[in-house]
């Protein structure tokens, strides 16, 4: 199923968030126009936006909250780029020169913050304190686990945890937020909230792990960077780990990821790409996205239910 | 009067804002923890979440909601402090090393990211939108103002508008906040909360005319940081801009903010101090020391309208 196929439940107002985001760039005032139309037009897929609009189908939909939820879940979520390219220092995100590499970090800084507070902002229109409640939440533990993950240090026998702990906090937990509000703002059942919830969380860890995956198996042009950035970086996400634990001999991607060696980077790139690593992360992604259509098992059979479970099949399968 | 003497009408409260900050230190989990209590526990004068409790004072003072909304503003404040250094590379403040010198830019950035995000929730507990609103409205100024600022370039025949739109986005709309939101909480009428807003912008205004002539002529001991620091950053601040509109012939000052020279950073910084651009600079706050008290004029007398009074006197006649 194509991806227009899945939204189409909630495309007239996935459409109305597009128009609400460029409306956002269009109407600031220079220099923020420019800045907020180069990182919302970004071609990006809106995954959140459309769990937050999907998870408004198991209750009283309502259609304006909902839409302006989903906004603030998308600016949240490109505020998090804005600042992850600064701490990556990252030149490329999809195939166009990040904010910090184009006008610099102190701009990249700035714009990041503007966002933060525009769709903090917007999370307010609502009129539902818990969903602001779990909105800043959310950037809690996005930061708090960026924070963790900037200090901490590799150690083989702790790092699949620490890995899952990461991923969970810096990407699951606010596609959790996407969907756990809208079933907030649908004044759903707190039973079929805790579902779409957990939903987005099992949803958001395999998201993460196919896009590590994807980041040594892609392509170059459908990733918008190079390959194996991650691993270039020093960053150890669960391809890498998997083949440290089952190749504890074999110190090429550990000594990288310690920092100790970088020439060596292509080789350890292909040995990981070329391992049954791979094979495992995707097993390990598709137990998660399992997990995440249990969860949404006892919802009633609509077609936003549907959407749902394609949509993890979806994000599975996907090349970029 | 000394700050503790103004502070009496709202002591015990803010003693608990005081304690609050503590608590959020010490209970998060490390690196947050260190981070959190390094930034916090800073000597700070506490004058926004003073502020906060004696505009809740025009009203029905409501104490848990006004704690926690002026403990809010204190880390919103802290925040914008953290990610300043970062914009302006800034090596102290208060006389120890910024976060961004003794952590690192990203610490600093991810640490920001997380107060912003904590203030945020904080601001939800109220349960009042309207104040959440605020809150959001004031970061997206802040960081509107500083992108505008950042991009700027100067030129004398606008700089003195361009600095006091500056500051009022940068300082005064947070003192605004700081006041408007007591006043929310407190239920106080409409015409009450404006009254408040506006002594805050005031307020905030010469606050910051007062930061830029101490910037001058302030003691390195008590500024915690280099005397002229913002002229040797090429930063335009009310004295600088006043002496370059009384001497168009002399070139010291407008080349080191044009960034055309910084040798002669040293005799500029001189050659500002002792003009009479500084005593221009703070005739220039008390006549909006002056605005903050006539707006507050028509509320009704007590201890805490006495304190507003006296904490504008306060700030004009600082050393620090």
């Amino acid at each position: 199923m194509s991806l227009a196929d899945i939204y189409r439940p909630v495309k007239t107002d996935l459409d109305k968030v597009e128009q609400g985001l460029k409306e956002i760039a269009t109407t600031a005032a220079p220099p923020l126009s420019e800045l907020l139309t180069y990182t919302l037009q970004n071609g990006g897929k809106r995954l959140r936006p459309a769990l937050t609009l999907l998870a408004g189908k198991f209750g009283r939909y309502d259609a304006p909250r909902l839409i302006t939820m989903a906004t603030a879940i998308e600016l949240l979520h490109t505020a998090t780029l804005v600042h992850d390219d600064i701490v990556d220092k990252s030149a490329l995100r999809r195939s166009k020169p990040t904010v910090s590499r184009a006008w610099g970090e102190n701009t990249a800084l700035l714009l990041g913050d503007y966002l933060f507070a525009k769709a903090g902002r917007l999370a307010a229109t609502t009129g539902n304190i818990r969903v602001v409640e779990l909105f800043s939440e959310t950037l809690m533990t996005i930061s708090a686990g960026e924070l963790k993950q900037a200090h901490a240090t590799f150690d083989p026998r702790q790092a699949r945890k620490e890995y899952f702990d990461w991923i969970t906090s810096k990407t699951a937990c606010l596609f959790a937020a996407a969907t756990e509000s809208g079933a907030i703002l649908a004044k759903s059942p707190e039973g079929t909230i805790t579902a779409l919830r957990e939903y987005g969380v099992n949803f958001g860890i395999a998201f993460q792990i196919v896009d590590d995956v994807l980041d040594f198996v892609g392509e170059e042009t459908e990733l918008g960077k190079p390959v194996g950035s991650d691993l270039s970086e020093g960053i150890a996400t669960l391809p890498s780990i998997l083949f440290v634990e089952s190749h504890p001999d074999d110190s090429t991607v550990k000594d990288i990821i310690a920092g100790r060696r970088t020439e060596a980077v292509g080789a350890a790139i292909e040995k990981v790409r070329s391992s049954s690593a791979i094979h495992q992360c995707l097993d390990i992604a598709s137990g998660f996205i399992a997990r995440a259509c249990r969860a949404i098992e006892p919802l009633p059979e609509n077609s936003a239910k549907h959407s749902l479970v394609e949509l993890a099949r979806y994000i599975i399968s996907r090349r970029k």
